[in-house]
């Protein structure tokens, strides 16, 4: 922490801030100048700034450390990778997550599976219970849901991606999925993530519409805490005045939790842009980008689709889909 | 639902659109112009309207009913007034509810139950579980903290707001809080939302960091869909680029909310602005623009304060505000 | 500036640093902890900090100087007024400016002055050159339309404030408008602001749709460091990602202006919310929050308006609008 | 244009709006619901529709036209390709044009030529007169850099993209540069825009930070309107939330642009990220999006550059991304 005191501040009032701050146990480094005075603090206790901000005769508090500590790359600098199964996340070969948005019938998932595991797809994504803005749409087929996703992509050598709603279901879901998703709305659903923290799997955590990255490596930080350190980052778009899209991708997030993290980062353009026809462009981006994997929405009828089929790919366009990630993933010297 | 076909759009693909439209039941009304063809569709299902515009020839589909109903004005045209004991949110009077952001201790509950209610207020706010974004830093004292705010305040005759974090916890509040706040990390945890809507006391909802005024009915939606009509929304601030203040406080939502739903609206200055000094003009114009109340913090030692000092006022600041409050509550016709 | 090295930046790369910052004429303070380095930076030059960022063992660079001066209130303590003929903006006197969108015909800018006029407005508004966001519509009156409007105020003893659209169009606004009003799509075109710097007439310089707060601060500088310190600030509302309101009027801007710089500030709440039902609780709001003015459109047929109708009031209702804000400045101990 | 009345909206009501609508020239559809009646109005001038939305009875009015013409892809359906001699921007090629942020010097911007120049680059970019934030730093060499610029690129056969500030600067720049660009903070100085498109030279229109892309869209109109149809659009990022990149760069803006618009799209990494080590994973991506070319900065001695250095390539990084945006492009299936 640095703070600024103002032009021509009382020498009392200098004394009166270094005081407090060697009584919370701070190291005070004090750089007098011609116009005013600085204090370099140090120290590794977290402390709102805001409370020195408001001490008479300060000017301005800077942060200067990182508020997380185990997602940080200064913490760990070589990358994470993420194993499910003999899928690893974080790795040279780029992963590719793909199903439909929600589980609709056997008949449904079944079909989406076979679609998926025919052009190479390991992990198989799909929603049991569903976050809808509205109350007066479809919620989903909860655990029977989770019984049918669960079978249809385990008969075919395939892992289970899906989003868990709280805390209570975390027992269900270590049943059935291999890697348990925290959604956008739930980034900061403290239990849930603490709770997540004490479990054995992996956790792909999606940013919430409004979190900033660094919030994002806060949230992972809940998890890690808790001595779970497979944590999969996920950027599915941020909420913007642009309304051209459902979101904004930030695909810049990826080199910037890249420098910051050593946690691998997913990419859900799906969700990100609200549009099928924007799906294939941005799903190219981001592995152009960096991006470790991306997840797809693909539904074997999107137009029945219950949810979201606005944004689902037919299982033919996400075949051709998989042969231009292929390029572009050894463009950039990986593997898909 | 309004579908706007493509300029030269062919028959064949309009009356494919038609016939989909009759298939989920809705009336159709079309309208041929001599550019484009324009078909109003009328109905009460609610579908997502993008699943419509991938349909061949359909250049744009928009929505024309609010996908919210009992939270609409329109539904019920006269305002909401929703009584806890003897106070009343939603009638003249403007309603002020203040405490510490947090409990942190008995005597810390006490001096505050004193200092607001020295003052007149009937309704007392307190965080037993603080939602914070960094696991590193105090998260609240839990149900001991509960109960401590619950005897402070009742032995004073005043009521409690607390903020429940999810919808295990319900219980516990029940016992102790007379009003259950919904924070806006958890406006769209629709699972407590929904829990919520079980129970029969009054529910304080905020709105989400970016969530639309909108999604923030729709929320309500979800808590009154299961038969709690007793819903008191919350402006908190929203996130925008800004970042001299907290958050963005927008307090236009306030005759946006007026217009479209019949519930009362109060609002947040404190988390608004994060700030103390910014906490006494936007509570003034709060009211001066109609808000039913305001929630302010207040803190007998806010230096000391484990959690949000630098927003709480002091005791005699809050005393302070109490008597501009009450000037411009008289300025629009209101008491306070 | 306060640079901050990496854990275990070698002395080496330290030294690099300090070296270019004492060539930069710079003062350094070094601060070695156990755990890292700071250097406290002293001095008045304005650098790009990102510069030193990109030096090897840097972790982070914090720039500690507001980069604006003579818009700054630690520059000048004392608020600035501004002063119109007898008219001063900063005073205690709340100052109201009205008048139409735009400048229409003869009969319709007559009306409107005879309307604001009645009720005590010294300040009319109205548009001559109108930046339109479509080619295809209504662009203005022209140098006539200024003609127009300041014959019809100055008959009735009123001023006019009006917007220049670029450079060439200032000695023609020095004929006709006594202040110059520069709009939020021009607050950064710097060429304009250098102009307005050499003329010794009143600027109301509006808030850019995407500028922060400390851009604006920065734009008046541009316009004072020519020598021209009369600047009024005006809040018209941000770009967010809610579409409920035209754009989303940051109220808390007053207090934050108010802190850190000397200028007036005052609130336009038609286009703020660009709906006339928003406009009186929001004009009411300004004051309440401090606000030294508000500028409100006016039209004596809002619905034969050929710009922005929708957002004018009515004479009547701007009426009854003076009357509610007399109530609030002296609720908050001003006068109107 | 679609009006929804009001849920039992009085006949009397619905006809009055019917009479305005014709008398302003439109055909009018009327849809009767049981529960609401829908107006489809059908004809091509423009009108505010708030000014409808203020009528009594009337619930929500929608606009189903888009605001622009000549840009549209509705109006041209085949791609535009804007030539620049014998380069192509809009055709299979990838374009990089590149150069530093401003020309400092007779020495840097030959030494920046050389090296541009030596790995392909057939249009160099440089500016002369620069928009800063503050009017304390370097404002640019103005027109004689402006020939230094020309010189150093037309002796090596390159083409020079250049800045223009405002419209009385535009028979200077017809001198001396090939594509006259609109800066981010231009895009709505429709003074400028008219200007520009009376001339018959290419136009880089630069997307705001803070317009949609209907606005750039429509910003592209004005230019488009005055006879000159040779725009090429650039994505430079938008302001939001998020502060760990300058901008938020989104590149969702390509496929959307290429759906709406039949003119090319090209990125600015440099601006849209701000930090050198972000700039070539997202010139990747963009490219892998399928944007029609890219802006880089580059120069000789990012650590001397007086503007933007942090963000511009060192030659030899430059080199690097060439050879890595060669493999992209020819995996999307173009040249560069």
């Amino acid at each position: 922490m640095v703070i600024v005191m103002q032009r021509g501040a009382a020498e009392e009032q200098i004394q009166k801030v270094i005081d407090r701050l060697t009584g919370e146990g701070f190291d005070v480094h004090r750089s007098t100048g011609v116009e005013r005075t600085v204090l370099g603090v140090v120290g590794g206790k977290i402390v709102d700034h805001r409370d020195y901000e408001l001490l008479d005769g300060v000017k301005e508090v800077i942060r200067i450390t990182q508020p997380y500590k185990l997602s940080s790359r200064t913490f760990k600098p070589e990358g994470t990778v993420v194993g499910i199964g003999d899928v690893r996340v974080g790795a040279n070969k780029v992963v590719v997550m793909a199903g439909p948005c929600t589980v609709e019938s056997r008949e449904q998932i079944e079909s989406s599976a076979a679609a998926v595991h025919k052009v190479g797809v390991k992990i198989m994504r799909g929603g049991a219970f569903k976050p809808r803005t509205s109350p007066h749409t479809f919620q989903g087929m909860g655990e029977e849901g989770l019984k049918l996703l669960h079978r249809a992509a385990s008969q075919r050598g395939m892992y289970v991606v899906s989003e868990v709603m709280d805390h209570t279901q975390i027992p269900m879901f270590l049943e059935y999925a291999d890697i348990l998703q925290v959604g956008a709305r739930n980034m900061q659903n403290f239990n849930l993530l603490k709770e997540l923290g004490k479990i054995r799997k992996p956790v792909l955590l999606k940013r919430g519409m409004s979190a900033t990255i660094e919030e994002l490596l806060l949230a992972a930080e809940y998890i890690m805490t808790g001595g779970n350190h497979q944590v999969i980052l996920c950027e599915r778009g941020i909420r913007t005045f642009e309304s051209a899209t459902r979101n904004t991708l930030d695909l810049s997030a990826i080199p910037v939790v890249k420098k910051l993290s050593h946690l691998p980062i997913v990419v859900d353009p799906s969700h990100g842009t609200g549009r099928r026809d924007k799906v294939p462009p941005m799903a190219r981006a981001a592995v152009a980008a960096g991006a470790d994997g991306v997840l797809i929405e693909v539904h074997p009828d999107p137009d029945k689709a219950l949810c979201d089929g606005a944004q689902s790919l037919l299982p033919e366009q996400f075949e051709g889909l998989m042969k231009e990630l292929q390029l572009i993933a050894s463009a950039v010297g990986r593997t898909l």
